[in-house]
């Protein structure tokens, strides 16, 4: 067993946590020096500072360069239980949802495409790689795999100012219905960090969806880059076998 | 609309990661040089580097300085629409899962650990903070609370080497029915590197959880950190509205 004041710089973290959780710091609000800070908790600077860089690599604080440390707008909370579209989830948060098409093209099939789609190599799918926007800010790259079949002509909607799930559902008769989605933390690379407008190192949320219609063929593959400093992911998890104790 | 052989390194990692996916390429193999992999895939080298470097960044390869770079284990997947403790999914995976307490103490809650159990500012509850092995390999750090009240002695069971979720339904007949659980990728910090046995910069995957018993009392709060290069998170969701039209 390790010494417990090894890790005092948790429990000033969460100090500085629970003020933002009740208000009390608000986004943007500055925070006292490093100083300011070890003396009020009577500990020494390099735990203040700990406390901090955990604080900052959880995306609650963000440093300015000689100005100082300052409390991160809070998280988006993306509700997993029920599927839908970041379009939708942002509308939902009050949040005005924009995206900006990189690329649309027809494409082969390369071979794990074709396998997530269950449809043979070199089959024609969509390929839509889309920077997403919250309120004018970049929060998510994300690339897509259409099949062609399904969904012929998709290019001509706006998929800049559309939900594609909505397309999807409303102009070809064909929406998702149910998703197997698998999340990875990553670090940003070169590309992400300049599309993303953040900084490098930076952690993201890989997401690999593959989304099915209603009769349970795949028609959308999907690898999506969150930033990790605006994103949670929210879900309730039951536990089948407390259920059957309880029966 | 940016070029599109800008994203080239795209389709070198996605071909890479297919030669994983089937078999080709297997964990700890040397992959070819920059140089043959350029040659081979008719690219310049440093579309090869960003391609190495994404594929690095998501955990999928591993670098030996002055040796070269090697083909990753296959990440932990973690089925997350049943709630499960982390001892059943690494036994469920062919795991040996394993711990080490670095603190068991009985502890006033804070302000956040108290709201997130409802109870009491202060009132007492058990801190747990343990390394999780995989294999012997450390995996994850945890950070957990239970209140004293309904877990009392707690401390008395081997938290090395049986399961939390175990021992709150066996022993105490309470055990943790549903969770809500959220999910944000951060990184690493020093002590988490440390406790890790990983390098920086590295993506963490921070979860949130709180778990309810039988009758809906929160009996865990815990802050998990997991290692992304070795972890993900597998849910299928449902989108209600699609089920609707299908009626």
């Amino acid at each position: 067993m390790e010494a417990r004041n090894q890790y005092l710089y948790i429990k000033i973290a969460e100090n500085i946590l629970e003020r933002v959780g009740a208000g009390e710091l608000k986004p943007h609000d500055q925070l006292p020096s490093e100083r300011d800070l070890s003396e009020e908790f009577d500990v020494n600077r390099l735990t203040v500072r700990k406390a901090l860089g955990m604080l900052e690599s959880q995306g609650v604080l963000y440093r300015v360069p000689s100005k100082g440390t300052f409390i991160a707008e809070p998280k988006l909370s993306q509700e997993m239980n029920v599927l839908v579209g970041l379009s939708d989830q942002l509308i939902r948060s009050g949040l005005q949802p924009g995206a900006k098409v990189l690329e649309i093209s027809i494409v082969p099939a390369a071979r794990s495409v074709a396998k997530a789609l269950q449809v043979g190599d070199g089959t024609a799918v969509y390929y839509i790689h889309r920077v997403r926007y919250a309120n004018k800010a970049p929060i998510a790259i994300e690339r897509t795999y259409i099949p062609v079949e399904y969904y012929r002509g998709l290019e001509a909607y706006d998929l800049e100012n559309r939900s594609l799930y909505d397309i999807m559902g409303k102009e070809y008769g064909r929406p998702v219905r149910l998703a197997r989605q698998g999340l990875e933390p990553v670090l940003a690379t070169g590309d992400e960090v300049r599309l993303l407008e953040i900084e490098q190192p930076a952690a993201l949320m890989m997401i690999l969806r593959v989304g099915l219609d209603i009769r349970g063929v795949p028609v959308e593959y999907s690898k999506d880059l969150y930033r990790g400093d605006r994103n949670r992911f929210i879900f309730m998890t039951q536990n089948p076998d407390a259920e059957q104790r309880k029966a």
